[in-house]
């Protein structure tokens, strides 16, 4: 492959003096613009974004749309029946031969207000990490220069508002400094990622003319945990599905009738432990039977991610991980069985000595490439009934609950498939040089851990789809106390800046 | 045996007539004081009675010392450093031969009052079932007959505030009619059953000559679930523990962590599969080894109990039984592990694509003879370490989450031993004779599933202890919407009248 792109390479070879001079232009505006940058992103984060909020989700929409329009973007919102509205934008770069979509989502995971130190609407600034206690900063009066380690807290803050604000400060800096796109840019902010991508599908068909690119930028995801910047070329996919046992109809005294009557907590145990085991081991008969080999060039660049699991336990108070061993990068290539919540009955000072009346357990899946949502609930159907469950997809009656010894309720979301394009790709190889020259070596990463509907850009669309993600790794992503690290957003906007001056030029001709 | 009774027998051929003199004018005064019976029970049940609750608890103990007083009953609360009040009472029968102590708790279970369909302190009679949509009826201002199936909903409704008040009933009714004590009387009520009865022993060694009597009768624990009158001779132990797995420090995104960093819902699956199988065999290595064979007259007694179960399933909706075929009064023989809440991440709407934080489950014991708490203690923990488990009994700083790949925090509640009366034992023939000449052929239960710290009356007081209990099986005992069924406050005044007048000629001299 080399050789073919060694024209290029000559061609090239004074753009790293450029990429510097760019940097620097685009640095400084950003020393001179912190607070208006963290303050816009501030005001998005202020607008409560969950998916199941309609009129919330439509006063984001509008506002990520006005966002776009400030900087001449011109702005639709995109809907089908019954989807929340995706923002789309286009700016059209005078003699550029490629267009390039910006992805990203401006609806956030559902929250748990209790658990947050400031609510999760309420953006709040602090001069460092909540772990390290770090005092709040208000941000409207804020006069001195904002720290590099400081965080900003907020639902959304990195998943995923961050990289629209981001890419709206890089488009003021390359105005300021009166530097060209060499690129047209479109952009699609959805609205309902959090929430499974339902209408998703139906959009990207519906407007397809509309959203025809040449490489679409999925700009969701983190950075790599050394806080070096890097672009992923493919998504696990993702299932979800809620479990639920059934006990006696009324909790039953533990003394008089336990060990008679059936306590389903102890049948959801059960149930969870023949799923997987504690090294992650799915034990679901065929589970892997759709799993895509590792491309060589996948294996090849696995082996230039850093390694950062010791720091990892570290930072996390791990005593081991699963997998036996493998890396991190390692086993996000393979499918995974997560159990994201149970429940049943009551624990701690609410716990009554009494029989529980249903057990629940949530789980969710990440696929791999060729793994398919359909395939994954044939298996856990299979595996169920061959426990000896009958499987029902809505409540039960009492007659129904009579009939079978074993019964188990499975409630499926929707979830999609996995995705993955291949790394030695020309806008992929064009990327990476452009943001190398910027930032010196990147990680290149065959996989994302987590999933962003990714497999529908490319089938929809056919073109190539690669994740340029800004956020940092430690940012408390679908939990309490979501942040983003300041010093993300000031890399962001360079990277982006360096994306979209130099990435026509990088890229060979048509 | 019989034998030795037979003057005795003779004796009382004449009694079956007095016995239904006695049952039919004990019936007149409760059908011309029905409202005002319940009326005071309702009242008991609107003091909040935690056991955590130092006022509340109090002014239980003190109204129900009021209560005993109104009946010419000799008071005092009983103390030791730390206690709840016990209510202590006495009422001399002149020339009567035997003392009769009567136990009751007045404190109970936590509830979750999202949970019930009324307040739990809030007492409601309703015209039949919650489950029948039943209307609730103004206690106040009712005016009609209260039918024998109305229900009156509370905490403690049923565990352990009815007994206390129908036999306060039952004086009442005795004293209209006449008739004179057989036995003297002494009432022993407790403050913190519930809680786990932490000083019962401290309070009866510190009373021992005070609480001297020839029989206890315990009044806890319901009646047989085909509504026939029991008696019980036996309770089982219980014993609790909170067990407490750790995930990652901060919850993490499943997808980019998910089959890396350690899910602790998954180890907790794993770990309580590990202590039972779904049949309630208990899997802890040396469980059972402590465990009293059952002796030839418990089980010709277990050939008297009804059959309930295939009643039971139906009114339970329940598809299958644990222990393989054996019967409810055959299982609660055996030693029991119930688990009585799982808890970690979240369900339903609220979960989120996360490896949870934390994994919590609670569980409660249930000990036969010659079992103990420090004995199950000592097995869990052996079998824990054997699954690799460190085992602390603090929460694990990070170091020490660091240091141990598996880890479990176990926090063990106080627990008590089972209890066992022989029954051919002289004060429970005697009391089975006099109950069987008021309401026929009555239940001898060798053990009742649940727990009373019925060995602590044997063991400091020496005497025997048997259980008459009053309540309805169906009374949501330890949950939501606890009830008691009326019916059994009348047939509970009733037994409690044939006790006092009848059991010092029907037990044979000292």
């Amino acid at each position: 492959m080399l050789r073919r792109w060694a024209p290029l390479a000559r061609l090239l070879a004074a753009a790293p003096a450029a990429a510097d001079d760019l940097r620097a232009s685009v640095r400084a505006w950003r020393q001179a613009n912190e607070a208006q940058v963290v303050r816009e992103l501030a005001a998005f984060l202020a607008l409560p974004n969950l998916a199941s909020d309609t009129a919330g989700i439509r006063r984001n929409a509008e506002h990520a749309s006005a966002m776009l329009a400030r900087r001449g973007i011109t702005t639709r919102l995109l809907e089908t029946p019954g989807s929340p509205p995706a923002v789309y934008g286009e700016l059209n770069a005078p003699g550029a031969r490629r267009t390039v979509m910006v992805y990203a989502h401006y609806d956030g995971q559902p929250v748990d207000p209790s658990a947050w130190a400031t609510p999760p609407w309420t953006p709040t600034l602090r001069a460092g990490t909540l772990e390290d206690k770090a005092a709040a900063v208000d941000l409207a009066t804020l006069s001195r220069p904002i720290g590099g380690e400081w965080r900003l807290y907020g639902r959304s803050a990195s998943d995923d508002k961050a990289p629209i604000v981001v890419a709206m400060a890089a488009l003021d800096a390359l105005r300021h400094a009166k530097r060209p796109l060499s690129v047209n840019l479109k952009f699609f902010l959805e609205g309902e990622e959090e929430a499974g991508s339902a209408h998703l599908q139906a959009l990207l068909e519906a407007h397809r003319a509309l959203l025809k690119a040449d490489l679409w930028l999925l700009c969701d995801g983190p950075v790599h945990q050394t806080r070096r910047p890097q672009v992923y070329f493919g998504v696990r996919g993702v299932m979800g599905v809620e479990v639920t046992l059934y006990g006696p109809v009324r909790a039953l005294h533990s003394g008089h009738y336990g060990n008679w009557a059936p306590n389903p907590a102890v049948e959801m145990a059960h149930l969870v432990a023949s799923l997987r085991d504690p090294e992650g081991r799915i034990l679901v008969a065929g589970f892997g039977d759709d799993v895509r080999p590792i491309a060589p060039a996948e294996r090849d660049a696995l082996r230039s991610v850093p390694p950062v699991e010791d720091e990892l336990k570290g930072e996390l108070a791990l005593g081991r991980t699963e997998g036996e061993g493998a890396t991190l990068a390692e086993l996000i290539l393979r499918p995974a069985l997560n159990v994201r919540g149970l429940e049943s009955g009551k624990v701690g000072s609410a716990a009554a000595n009494a029989v529980p009346v249903e057990a629940h357990a949530s789980i969710d899946f990440r696929l791999v490439p060729d793994q398919t949502p359909a395939g994954v609930r044939e298996k856990l159907e299979a595996h169920l009934r061959g426990l000896g469950y009958h499987v029902v997809h809505e409540t039960p009656d009492a007659a129904t609950r009579r009939a079978h010894p074993r019964l188990v309720k499975l409630e499926w979301g929707p979830g999609y498939k996995a995705a993955r394009t291949p790394l030695d790709q020309p806008a992929g190889l064009a990327l990476v040089r452009v943001l190398e020259q910027g930032a010196g070596p990147i990680v290149k990463l065959p996989t994302l851990g987590g999933s962003v509907p990714m497999h529908l850009f490319g089938d929809v669309t056919g073109a190539p789809v690669i994740g340029l993600p800004i956020v940092n790794h430690d940012n408390s992503q679908h939990a309490a106390n979501e942040n983003v690290r300041i010093q993300n957003l000031w890399d962001g906007i360079e990277a982006f800046a360096a994306v979209f001056v130099g990435l026509g030029s990088a890229w060979p001709p048509p």
